[in-house]
């Protein structure tokens, strides 16, 4: 079976590599020639909403799927016309907008921060008022890796923060407004669901950001506790169920000082925090995506040597962020596990990733110490 | 740094997917446009001894190797002259020789079953008066799978032997006969050698045939002992340092009811009996031949799961040949990690594999029945 894929970054590659081995052909749609999947499968070259690239798309194609959320609702449309495409179309208009998001996870019991939409200069100023500061101005629409957002921390701040994301101009904009969370951490849950309705989660994951951009995640999520984990998966479960979800999604979580937890927002992808599952997880997100999306059974999502006799180990996954070491620098940690997105350096840009495995954190700090002097060496993050 | 690959079979495939994440692009040169690997990097299509293949094949390629033994020597003495290629030309000519392959291993004292090189009809039955019945007639090159070979069991069969072998012509041909090995199983040992010189074994495999063609392997092999692993590596190592060796090599020996240890053959190369290592081992036989070739430092070969805390786990590779299952049916056990290569079915040939992993051998078994029975359902092996 082929299936199609709508961008062709480093998530389509890896679905590529975890797709070729169950026997699947991946096609990928995508405007660069150089992108990251184009090594790993077909590529048509084409913008999202050109017609004749589309057509070509779909030719053949059993499924159609993508690998980044912000696909114009367009060609979506367009596409479901002529292909089965999951995850469905209504998960990607509320995965896109800040607020329909709060709103969707709001409906289901699922707690977030106080927000207000925005669509004016003046507008922003009552919202700040309203809400208090600090908070946090964001574009309700197509923002990334902290991209499209502005703190305010005091009100005469509303103007700066109006520029910053907006620009000069005043007319109307699509923004929203959310008072600014204290928080412990940042917590993942990736949950997969088939198109049988089964579903599967993995171990939550604990996430650290540098300059807006995930630096590394754990899995799982030390000291989380199996309520936590309960918790996570009914939230992220609901969601899905709500949706009539097909494939991995992710949600993003804030843990507060007092024990709460406000959903923040969620992928309908898979996720940078969920890249550890390559080895650290039974079967990958990448693979249950394919899995879910192809109506094939779910893979596990335990821990790997958890499945049968084993208590299932840990992993540490860190980004490789602008500037990439030699690789012969990281081979030579012993079971560092490297993955290169094939794509050129530059400030902020993830290029690929380092994974860690063993069966308790103690048995990974001296390697966890080595992966950081190596990625602080080449000058990229962490 | 693109890697050329001489070959483009499921090996070859599985090395680009092992290479792709270490930032590699891999480039085949195989006659057929469908061949497994075209689906996993670029594919030059182009006979072996095809001069401008051969030429837009080296084009910009760092290093180049081979995922088949029987690459003709006028590629490889070419492809020498224009670039790096590893393993060594001299490995190749010995591996692709039956008799020149005894005789390495019998003059770095590693046993071998007796054997006689015969080149004519007259000269075989003289052989076969030498070494005794059972003995087995082989082709001195070009055999693999069991192919080229017929059993002797009284002198009678000395006529249909060559027959078979050779055909119905009586010139002179390229022959060698052994004498037949009452072994209680067969084991092999894949080491892997670095430019630099250092080497790394893999725990040894026990491997089960049928019909001629490998059906499953187990590693490590059940009840082997460390005294017995140690042998196999000093034996795999004396032959990587006396050939100057770089990659991945693999030596099949005969373990004799009485314990004896007899060498069979070595493929220069990596081989299915290593397939497991893709999620049972720490660093995958693809990926070290790789890390090999292209001077970056080497793998862990030990069990996944034993480079820090763990003990190791075990792991079960079985061939789908012939005929696939529906691969619902092998998703569906859990842990099952399937393989395919993108070939049509056809008799006797190898269409991807199944591998299991789990802490102990007692935490496969209801999986591996499993495994056993979809294949067996499903018409092909085991």
């Amino acid at each position: 079976m082929i299936v199609g894929v709508l961008g062709g970054g480093q998530l389509g590659r890896m679905m590529a590599l975890a797709g070729l081995p169950l026997g699947l052909r991946l096609r990928f749609l995508d405007p660069d020639p150089g992108c990251p999947a184009a090594e790993a499968g077909e590529l048509i070259v084409g913008r999202y909403d050109e017609p004749a690239a589309l057509q070509r798309f779909v030719r053949g194609v059993g499924v159609a799927t993508y690998e980044f959320e912000n696909v114009p609702a367009a060609a979506a449309r367009w596409l479901t016309e002529h292909v089965a495409v999951f995850p469905p179309q209504n998960a990607l208009a509320v995965a896109q907008d800040r607020v329909l998001e709060k709103r969707c996870f709001r409906s289901l019991g699922i707690g977030t921060a106080e927000f207000e939409e925005v669509d004016t200069l003046g507008g922003l100023a009552a919202a700040v008022d309203k809400l208090g500061t600090p908070c946090v101005l964001k574009t309700r629409r197509f923002g990334y890796d902290g991209k499209g957002q502005a703190v305010i921390r005091t009100p005469s701040d509303v103007r700066g923060a109006w520029d910053a994301v907006v620009g000069t101009r005043t007319g109307d904009a699509d923004l929203e407004l959310e008072a600014m969370v204290e928080f412990d951490r940042e917590l993942s849950i990736i949950g997969v669901r088939g198109r049988d309705g089964r579903m599967a989660f993995y171990p939550a994951i604990e996430n650290s950001h540098s300059g807006g951009i995930l630096s590394f995640s754990v899995a799982p999520a030390p000291g989380l506790g199996e309520a936590r984990q309960q918790e996570l998966e009914r939230a992220c479960g609901r969601v899905m169920e709500h949706l009539d979800y097909v494939g991995v999604l992710t949600i993003e979580f804030f843990e507060l000082a007092g024990g709460g937890l406000l959903a923040n927002e969620m992928a309908p992808r898979v996720h940078n925090s969920g890249h550890w599952s390559i080895e650290g997880a039974e079967c990958s997100q990448f693979e249950n995506h394919l899995r879910a999306v192809c109506g094939l059974p779910l893979g596990s999502t335990r821990m790997a040597g958890s499945e049968t006799d084993g208590p299932g180990g840990v992993s540490m996954m860190f980004n490789i962020v602008g500037r990439a070491p030699a690789s012969r620098e990281i081979l030579a940690i012993p079971g560092a596990r490297l993955h290169m997105y094939g794509k050129a350096e530059r400030a902020g840009r993830k290029l690929g990733h380092v994974t860690l495995c063993a069966d308790t954190f103690a048995g990974l700090q001296r390697r966890a110490a080595a992966v950081r002097s190596v990625l602080e060496r080449a000058g990229g993050r962490p």
